[in-house]
């Protein structure tokens, strides 16, 4: 068995990362630096067209996409360590989470970095406004989904949680604080306490 | 076994009405009438907080996100029915295609509606050029992988086909059309004319 990992820091590659980690995967990684078009090109180009990290190789099997490769990774090596639900009705709840985040979520952060702190000419400032106020009401959703559990989907902690604390890791590198959503922020600080997060941190 | 579908007519949901079908599994549709804010509080209210269609019921268990909601279906019904792949390698270019349409496709189309025919005061024209071309960009690798194959994932249809189609259809309702794409055409032409499709169609 054999998995390559294409990552960069500071990316979306940071929460396959961290799962890799969980889930005691053994893996070669590879650094992609995405401001050297040469570095992109000769790494990327053979595995995702579309240029973006991370990208996941097992035995030959090409995926992109963190959702997907979460999902993959989840029900590949996922169930047997507990980091994933088995199929049915929790594998349902976790599939929701992790691509709500990839695409509900992502679209309203993507639109507010692109208006506030993308290229000049490409940004309008109402655009970034009403962005960052849907940014506020997706995590309110994250905030109450968490009212009566320690984790994203009960009891036990999952991939769906290494994913979804990683996009809030993003958010706070990016100025969001989480001092309106305190459920949030005692799990953000619950999750990223793992030893797997501590390490990646670490390095 | 009891599902329940919330949908609107053109929009995300279609794809999952597509599938729906296609799987013959029973279902009760709820119809949303997103311009009606109190329908939507109704309907939507109760089982999506970020009040969007499709959302699907099965036994209590609420999943949204069509994308998520594919992948659900697929796993849950999909592999008897030869439409979704078993776990293993295949299960995963399903995945990464699924989720790629919904996260870097849908971003791009998203930028392109929203900078070209959204509010006007939210719009930036730089920005919809750019969309535009990264669109093509991403529709140049679906023409790319049906090179060599009749559908996404090699010679048997599958809920990938229905997912990524039903975009198409929505790209020409929009207004894209597929002259460059020639394998991307004939597809979109052969999974359309499947009787599933026409019987949504029609109705």
């Amino acid at each position: 068995m054999s998995i390559t990992f294409y990552f960069a820091p500071m990316s979306t590659a940071s929460t396959v990362h961290w799962s890799l980690e969980e889930l005691e995967i053994p893996y070669e990684g590879v650094q992609v630096n995405l401001k050297d078009e040469a570095d992109k090109k000769a790494k990327l180009g053979p595995v995702n067209p579309n240029m973006a990290v991370p990208v996941l190789d097992h035995d030959g099997t090409v995926i992109f996409e963190s959702a997907a490769i979460q999902i993959y990774l989840g029900e590949t090596f996922g169930v047997d360590k507990g980091l994933y639900p088995k199929p049915g009705p929790k594998r349902g709840e976790a599939l929701k989470w992790l691509v709500w985040t990839n695409v509900s979520l992502s679209a309203a952060v993507g639109r507010w970095l692109g208006n506030t702190q993308g290229e000049e000419s490409m940004r309008n400032e109402a655009a970034g406004a009403q962005a960052r106020k849907d940014i506020a009401r997706l995590h309110a959703m994250v905030e109450a989904n968490l009212s009566d559990r320690d984790y994203m989907l009960g009891e036990n902690v999952s991939l769906v949680d290494f994913h979804l604390v990683s996009h809030f890791h993003w958010m706070s590198y990016c100025g969001i604080d989480l001092s309106d959503f305190p459920n949030v922020a005692a799990w953000v600080e619950r999750c990223s306490a793992r030893p797997a997060n501590q390490k990646l941190m670490a390095a």
